[in-house]
């Protein structure tokens, strides 16, 4: 992903979830603030905490929530490798049927190697 | 979404289900059929069967399901806190990997209110 | 399920969660509370809101789950017929694969409704 | 499975299915009608139709609807070599989550190999 | 799917798939073969197994790899009788949610079928 | 768990893995390597890769594997306060329907605990 798409990915999110939060009650509101809160660095580094997020995203098969995390684990400093060998975990306990994320996965990833090399 | 992108899903739903049954048998033909029986009015009333549909179709999250049900939740005069209650449970037992299709929810439930007021 | 099996079914219950409070920190407690207050009465009653629950257990085929919102669906005043129709839209959207936990669901409700005669 | 084994497995199935068409309407009546149809010889022979069976079951990874589509299996004359290539497309479609799963079925058909010997 | 579309199907495929191989270690490039060759013809003939691997894809509700095992029925020469039977099952077992990606899943092998006739 | 019911864990695992291999073919065989290889020490230190074999087998709710990593974490030295930091993620993302594997998780965890003070 170029700055640029990585930009406007954040921008639909962020304008989506101002719709969640115009409707959104106390526990959907307590909801989000845990989602953030459990990335936080703590007895594991932050890295390590993106890598389970991505993985969990890569098995259940959310490309969303995949994209989201490949973007953090880039901004956390994983390098390829680590990348690599996390999704491969992903790969073979979710199995074949999550190939079509992956590649999208790798997509994205590249997309930022790119962005960063330019 | 406005009346016509409700329109518009609705016809695409129809050109798609006619290629079904086109193809579908006997059997295809009776899941219709059920899949239509059970959200009728009965000892539960029809808006709470349309909610709960509609949080199946979250928490097993499929984009589709859930655009089919909030319309159906806003016809049957389903309020805004009633849907952001059934959501909320929704997202608890679903969890983040829900939250890219709740999002998708409430910005479908917002048209609907937006096509409501114009 | 006997009362004294409800109430094996709960001390077991109570147990293992003293386990998880004994090791887990703050975001799991905020997520226990979370999951609890979701289902108080709101806009919507607490009835229409353990039949969301139960649905939602029954589709993603999670067996105590599905025994706990039986016992809060029984606790709450739903009949064997809202019972029987909310069970029937958890089978077509999760399909014959739910079946075995549909099987489980109507044994735990049979059990409970013996309790009751006897 | 021993002779025995099968037919407790079987008696167990017919127990629960008569609490559920005690309690089940017309809806949950004809699902279970459907999910008996699907698997009648037609265009494709009844054993492909429950190695397909099958292989869902193993994705979708529910142990009960395994052990029956085992027997089925069994019973339609499927050979050892025919239903390890089923599993093994299963496995690496559904992944290494699958494995637990992919055990408990060998280990049916072993016994009713051993069953058949004997 | 006309002719074209196949083509740009697969195009895309190949190069997400070159993506995945400039990133993927061993385990990857391991479970990629592995995945090609579950579906040899063996004691199972071919055609059997890309239904295998078709209804497989529809109960775990994954559009690409749906489509992709489209095609290879169509190329092994599956009928629309035997194809159609097939996926009854997967609707059955896989319930309502599975709606939308049959929808889809008969859509590509009508489109199928009109490129063979034109 | 007590040594001894590791010990019977790891029996009951191995008796029915030689049955798998009893019937297995070679894509099932090079399975089981790759299930193996994937979680070998290299750019991600082996610790790592264990608790993404967790969070992936809370997150899919599969309670052999669940055990099956929680005692890898154990002998790879991950402490109690990075094993909850692990499974919190999984909680958050999975949601309210893996509680009860939380639960067996965490007794799981506590039992070794327990075993390695007596």
């Amino acid at each position: 992903m170029s700055e640029r798409t990585i930009e406007e990915f954040r921008e639909e999110r962020e304008q989506l979830n101002e719709i969640v939060m115009k409707y959104g009650g106390l526990s959907i509101k307590r909801f989000y603030n845990l989602d953030s809160q459990v990335y936080d660095e703590g007895a594991l580094p932050a890295k390590t905490k993106e890598l389970l997020g991505l993985v969990a995203s890569l098995v259940l098969r959310c490309d969303d929530c995949i994209k989201y995390h490949i973007i953090q684990c880039y901004e956390a400093g994983v390098t390829s490798e680590e990348l690599e060998e996390a999704l491969a975990i992903g790969l073979v306990v979710g199995g074949s049927i999550a190939i079509p994320h992956l590649r999208r996965a790798f997509q994205a990833w590249d997309e930022l190697q790119g962005a960063a090399k330019s």
